[in-house]
Parts: structure tokens; C-alpha cells; sequence
């Protein structure tokens, strides 16, 4: 490889690629992945000389953006001292971790089970509360995405579940609100909570509230659509869990540190959840890293009873050194506050003068760095610009979209009808602006599939 | 922390651990994890002068040892390039890692589905076997360990399921060989192999065959005692699993990457089967790595339509990076004909000669640099030293035995009435052979338990 132009190296990986990985979510024979050649702040490039400002943060884990010297530096003096120590053992990485992940969360959540990723996360989140309240169902909304393992893809509520679901019983997933789609037939935010809390009573009623060990709720739903919950809910979702006995697990794999401009979106309402699972934004995945971090309440239902569940390399060294750099990094670049003042000044004002200009534009909601754009046939009717869960032909609007973002250097986080507004959290407000205007130019492929009035 | 002393250092990190970080497999308020300082080729150290030479490699994965210079270099290297490219690009690292280990793989096992680690490879390997034969039970062993995960934990076969069991419906639990305490009243080696092929056709017939999508197993049973397969078993397995159309699952999440001998442990008796699983070894557990090779009949069932799985970090560069520099340090080194040496003229043989000396050594049994000593009270009845899965009181032999060892310089692998002998590949004979008689010294106070005649 080494006397080969970038192009050709470009294309070498590419044919190792196709040839020898298997892909996820993807039917091998027809993905075509790009290679990147390299990455910095909120850009990537690959072989063959094109820039991308990156609108995704790649799966919405980027937070810090790529490549901070800081972080970088903090992983190798951490592998040049110390790589791997399994779980029987402490070490300093992950008791700094623990510490500094214990001293942002709220309430009493001051305990942190490591794992890799945000599924086996959820994973030992659900078994926590199955063995602490000695209950088995779970109940979880649909337009819900909460990793692809047992139980955790079992929760899911999207059609990723549909192929992978084996018979893990006594799993019921419920609506969540959602005010623009309203499952409630609301006319706004207030109403849409109080009818969520109420369709949620009931189903807690009809499943019979005292065999329910655990609501696993995105606090912020990401993938499915940034559906932000109207205020009330989630104090709603906490009451209801607090008369029953029932574990309230808030997801925030995608929606915590920094992408909400809080450090947890919970913050945001000041609702403490017994469980917080945790990935993506912890250290941006510059190592593979998750966890549970767990209320004093749970814990000291395996103070003396083991907990039942483990894995090789939870509390990885280099991935928690990582966490240590990252949470350090935030504090004094103040990430989180950044976050949400551009979710404040710049995305929000911007996005609402775009949806002025675009017909296609159904709606615009988020907060801190994380929006969606929900597009429409019709405003009228809200009709989605292609159907739920549309492939190949049906998707075509959303796939010319796709494509007019990309050729003007705009890589964009695309979801069904909807195109989300997830950079990394530092991103420049001279970055972020630019990146908006290529999406205003890029929505004008959206508008040519409107079919509405308007 | 930076003013104190080592000691002072050492408590302060037990201290925040016992305070902030929640243990696997583990009752909080009884674990005292020992902290550890550093580690370098087979020995760590804590933070109060103990040096350790590691007969467990934690747990049993970090093949290549402590801290190899050329692996650390590796990954500074990649963490100075590129952290984080999401599944959905490609990049070389990755391309690389998974060229790398498909030419290790043996048959036509070319394609590599990455995770981060053990458990979730399995779980993918099911799925993949599940979508692709459109079938839904799976057969595992009793005595076996797949991981912490939704169906990797419905498949293990030993009592870490017990309490993590939720109702993953069509798993089915049959008897791997083990001739030493034989589940068919075998009396030798090639009667165990046949006795428990006709258990498994049996088990077949009376589960349907045509409903059975994968038969899940260790190739050579890690944790659950290192059981070593008689010749012709995984043959009969493979011959069963044709005959129905069922895929062959080989977990070598512990066994593989050098630790029996061979790259791969089903090389050992040339047997391909459909995915192999793998983790641990392939990097030394540097970075968080795992994943599935797929031969060319299972991902053809994913050309066209899409696979159903998929996670944040799969492929992780950084990862993949130091799985391509461990390969590579393996070849060079020649690490798998090292472990395989190992094995045959010094572990074998000293083992031969400890089980000789001491009555509680009721058999030993391995390959490579994976061996087990399993203690009895009585060779005659061949009853355990301790009760299965044994807890507190019960435990106390092996407690002292363990005990016994650690004062004497040495950790030691203990799992029920065994010790295993799994230091790393890379050990010198003079550090293995200084092990060797540190157990040998330790086991008379294993023997002072024993009960038996002799
Ligand atoms: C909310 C949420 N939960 C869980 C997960 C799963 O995390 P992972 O892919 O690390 O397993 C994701 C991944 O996108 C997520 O967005
Ligand atoms: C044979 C086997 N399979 C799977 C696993 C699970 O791997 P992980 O702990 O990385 O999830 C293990 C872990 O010890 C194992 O020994």
C-alpha cells in the first residue's frame, strides 16, 4: 500500500472493504462504503480530495468533534502505560471515571457499570431492574432505538426489531408523544402530555402495574425522529413509576453529555431517573466505551447479593482514560454550554427561517445539537415526504436530498422522512452557519417532491 | 492525587472504586478489587511492592502480554490518525484487520462482522444463523460460557445464566464430551466421543432437526474447565450439522488467536465450521475488539437483503488498528508455535509430573497455553474438592489454595475445583516454569483437603 497515490489506496480499502467486512444494517452486495482518509474538529475527508463538514457526528457520537489533541494525547500516554485490566481488578482510569461520570449525573445515581457500547448498556440497565424489583415485563415506546443485543433490540421500537426479535417474553412497548404525529389526537404540547401520561396509566393498568420492573424511556428520542418530550412528561412518567414501584431507565446514549446542552438531558426537566445508560458522547468514541449509572437504591440491592452480569472488558482502561480527558476536556472548553447556546442562537432561529422558505419542511424541533428537520408531501395532510420505513424507489426523495447535501461537502444524518441537525458540539458557529445554508440549498430537491397546496 | 505516596495512591483508587464503580459477577459490599499499578510481559504489579507473574491473563485474553511495545506504538499511531469512523464508511484499519483474519480463518470463512467483544459476537452469529436458515432453536452445552448479553446468555450453559435468564424462547441445553466426569458412563476417550454424538443425534431428533438453526459451541470449553474435545467429536458435529442443514458455531472467544496452539483451535482438527466467533486473543484486549467470521454461503444470504444487526463502535479503528499490529507481532514472533511448544515439552509435561505429586490433582488435562487442574477430594469417587459452583464456606479450599498461590507471587485462574494454567502466549519457559512450581507448591494445601485413601 505504501507507493500507491491516496486514490488508489482510497480504492484498495475500498475492495479490502467489500470484500472481507460485513456490514452492518446493510445487504452487503449493495452498500458501497466510503473510505475516510482522515478527520479534524467537525470535517472528514476521504481519498479523493472531498472535505465534508459532518452534519451526523457519524452515529451522533462525535460530541467533542474528531481528532481533539487533548483527547488523543490522553489515549496514548494512557496506552503507553497501561492497557488492558479486567473487571476483577481496580484501576486508577476507571475510578476516575466512575467518579468524575458519578459527579455530573443527579440525584443519587453515583454508581457506573462500564460496558462497550449503549446496548449492552441497556442490557444490564433491564437485568438491574428485573432483579432489584423481582418483576420481569418492560415496558418501552415505539420510535425507540435501544441497540441491537437481546434485550436491548427486544425494547426497540422500530422496524430494526422487526427481523432481529427472538421470543424474549414480556416485553410491551407504548406511544410516547409526539405532538406533530400526535398517537393522542392532541392539539398541542400540554394536551400531548397529558394524554401520553394518561394512554400510559392505562397501559400500566391493563399489563398490571405491580409486574412491570422497568420504563426504558429515551429521554430525547435521537434516531426516531428528535421527538423532545413536552415538559410535564417525563415528572409525569416519574410519578407514575415512584406509585408502582417501577424503574425508571433513562436511555441517553445519544442524548447525554453535550447533545442536549446539558450534561443529561434529564437536566433539562430535573427529573432523576433511578438508571441513566450511557455511551456515544461519554469520551465521543474515540474508544469503545458505555455503561449504567445506578442510584444508591438499586446498588444496594447487590451489596450483598452479586449482580448477575459482566463482560471482559468493562472498565477498559484506555476507554475510561478516555472518559477522564473528555469530561475534562468539556468542563473547560465548556462544551455543554456551547452546545446549548447554539441550539439556542443559531439552530433553532436558523432552522425556523428554513422552514419559512421550504413547503417541505413539516417541522423543525430540537435542542442544544440535536434537531430534526421532518419533511412533508403536504403540509396540509403532514403526509411524510416517503413512507415510514421506505427503501429503494420509495425513498428516492430522501435519497436525492442525500445526495444534493453531500455534493455540496454537507454530510447529513438522514432518518426516514426526517434529516437531523447532529454536529459535533464544538463545532463553530462560522462552520455551523455554513452548514445550515447548504442544507436551505439542498432542501429545494426536497420542495421538488412537495405535492401540497402550499 | 499527584502529592501522594504510591501506597496513598493505591487506596485512594481502591477507595473511589469501592465508592463509584459497580462490579460484574460480584456482591458490592464484598469485593475489595486490588488495584493494579502496571503490568509488563506476563507480571503486574499494585501500588504496595506485590509483584505478580499471571497464570490467568485476566481473563484469559491478554495472549501477547502486558504492554508490547510495538502494540502500544500501533495504537498511539492510530489514536494520532483517526479515533472514530462510524460502520457506515470504510477505512483501513478496519479493511486491514478483517483481510488479516479472514487469511487466518480456515475454509471459506472470509468475512468478518466486527463487535467489541465476546458476548455480542455471539449474539450476532445466532441472528445471522437464525435469518439465514429462517429456523429458530439453538443447541448449546451445559458447561459452557457465551457471554452476558441477551441470547449469549440464554446459550451459556453454567449458573452465571441462572439468574440473568429472561424468556428467550427456543434455547435447548445438551452434554459436551468430558470423559474425565463422563454425562454417558464412557470409559475412554473414543467411547466419550461416540456416546456423545449419539447424545446429540438424539437430542436432535427428539428437538426436530429441521427446526434447529445453530449448534453454539466452545471449541474447546474455556472458562467451564478447559475441555478438550476427544478426536472425532467436532467432526461428528460438523457431519450432524450438514446432514440437517444446521450452522456450526465455533465460540473461540477464549480458545482462538494462539491460546490452544493454533490460530484458530477447530485447526486443531481441521474442521470448518459455518461462523467462528471470536474476541480476547486478536488483540490481547488492548482495545475493546470482538466479531463473527462468516463463511461465503451465510453472508451470500445477506447480499441482496440486509442484515439485521449492527452497533456504534463496529469496526472501531482504533481497535482494528491493533488487531492488524498483533497479527503481525504474532507472525513474527511466531507467538502460536511458541504457545504450541509451550504446551507439548514444558506445561504438559510439569503438569504430568505436579498431578503425580499431589492426590488432590484428580486430572489435568490442555493444549497451547490453556490447561486445567482439576482438584478432587477423592481420586477414587472423583469427587470435587469443592461443591459445583460453590459460594462462602463451601468454597474454602479453593480459597486457600488461591490464597496460597497470590502470597507466593502468583495469580492464579480458579473457577469452581480448578486451576487453570493460562498465563500469556508470549511467557518465557523459565517465568512458566517458576509458575509451574509455585502451584506445585501451593497444591499441598489443596491436598490438605483431601479425604481420599491415597
Ligand atoms: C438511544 C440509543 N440507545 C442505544 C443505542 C445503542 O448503542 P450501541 O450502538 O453503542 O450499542 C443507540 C445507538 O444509536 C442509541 O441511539
Ligand atoms: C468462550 C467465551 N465466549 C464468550 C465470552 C464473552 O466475551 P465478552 O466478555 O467479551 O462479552 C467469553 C468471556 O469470557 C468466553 O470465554
Amino acid at each position: 500500500m505504501l507507493d500507491m497515490n491516496d486514490s488508489e489506496r482510497g480504492a484498495h480499502i475500498r475492495r479490502l472493504d467489500r470484500k472481507h467486512v460485513f456490514t452492518s444494517w446493510a445487504a452487503q452486495d449493495v452498500v458501497e462504503p466510503m473510505p475516510i482518509a482522515g478527520a479534524l474538529g467537525s470535517e472528514f475527508w476521504d481519498y479523493d480530495g472531498h472535505t465534508y463538514l459532518d452534519f451526523s457526528s457519524q452515529l451522533v457520537n462525535v460530541n467533542i468533534g474528531y481528532q481533539h489533541p487533548k483527547l488523543v494525547a490522553a489515549i496514548q500516554e494512557q496506552a503507553a502505560r497501561l492497557c488492558s485490566v479486567g473487571p476483577n481488578f481496580a484501576n486508577d482510569a476507571r475510578s476516575e471515571a466512575a467518579a468524575l461520570i458519578a459527579a455530573q449525573a443527579p440525584g443519587d445515581l453515583d454508581r457506573v457499570f462500564f460496558t462497550t457500547g449503549g446496548a449492552e448498556a441497556n442490557e444490564h440497565a433491564l437485568r438491574m431492574a428485573r432483579v432489584h424489583t423481582g418483576r420481569h415485563k418492560v415496558l418501552s415506546t415505539y420510535r425507540s432505538y435501544h441497540g441491537s443485543v437481546g434485550n436491548s433490540m427486544v425494547a426497540t421500537g422500530e422496524p430494526r426489531r422487526w427481523a432481529a426479535e427472538t421470543g424474549v417474553s414480556g416485553h410491551v412497548h407504548f406511544w410516547g408523544p409526539y405532538a406533530y404525529r400526535s398517537p393522542f389526537y392532541s392539539v398541542d404540547a400540554a394536551q400531548e402530555c397529558e394524554r401520553a401520561l394518561d394512554h400510559l396509566a392505562n397501559v400500566l393498568m391493563v399489563e398490571g402495574p405491580n409486574q412491570v420492573a422497568a420504563i426504558l424511556l429515551e429521554t430525547v428520542v435521537g434516531t426516531n425522529g428528535i421527538l423532545v418530550p413536552p415538559d410535564g412528561y417525563l415528572a409525569g412518567v416519574r410519578a407514575l413509576c415512584d406509585r408502582y414501584g417501577i424503574v425508571l431507565i433513562s436511555d441517553e446514549v445519544m442524548a447525554g453529555f453535550g447533545r442536549c446542552g446539558e450534561w443529561f438531558a434529564v437536566d433539562r426537566w430535573g427529573v432523576t431517573p433511578d438508571l441513566i445508560t450511557f455511551a456515544k458522547g461519554v469520551n465521543s468514541g474515540y474508544v469503545p466505551l458505555g455503561g449504567v449509572i445506578i442510584s444508591e437504591r438499586i446498588a444496594a440491592s447487590f451489596s450483598t447479593k452479586p449482580y448477575p452480569g459482566g463482560l471482559t472488558y468493562q472498565g477498559h482502561p484506555l476507554a475510561c482514560a478516555s472518559a477522564v480527558a473528555s469530561i475534562k476536556i468539556f468542563q473547560e472548553e465548556k462544551i455543554v454550554e456551547h452546545a446549548r447556546w447554539l441550539g439556542t442562537d443559531v439552530i433553532g432561529p436558523e432552522l425556523a427561517k428554513i422552514a419559512d422558505r421550504h413547503p417541505s419542511v413539516g417541522e423543525v424541533r430540537g435542542l442544544g445539537v440535536f434537531w430534526a428537520v421532518e419533511l412533508v408531501k403536504d403540509r396540509a395532510t403532514r403526509e411524510p415526504l416517503v413512507p415510514f420505513n421506505a427503501t429503494g424507489a420509495d425513498a428516492k426523495p430522501m435519497a436525492d436530498f442525500t445526495a444534493a447535501c453531500k455534493e455540496r461537502g454537507l454530510w447529513p444524518f438522514v432518518h426516514f422522512n426526517g434529516t437531523h441537525v447532529v454536529p459535533p458540539c464544538t463545532i463553530t458557529e462560522i462552520d455551523l452557519r455554513r452548514g445550515l445554508s447548504i442544507l436551505d440549498d439542498a432542501l429545494t430537491v426536497a420542495d421538488g417532491y412537495y405535492t401540497g397546496a402550499e
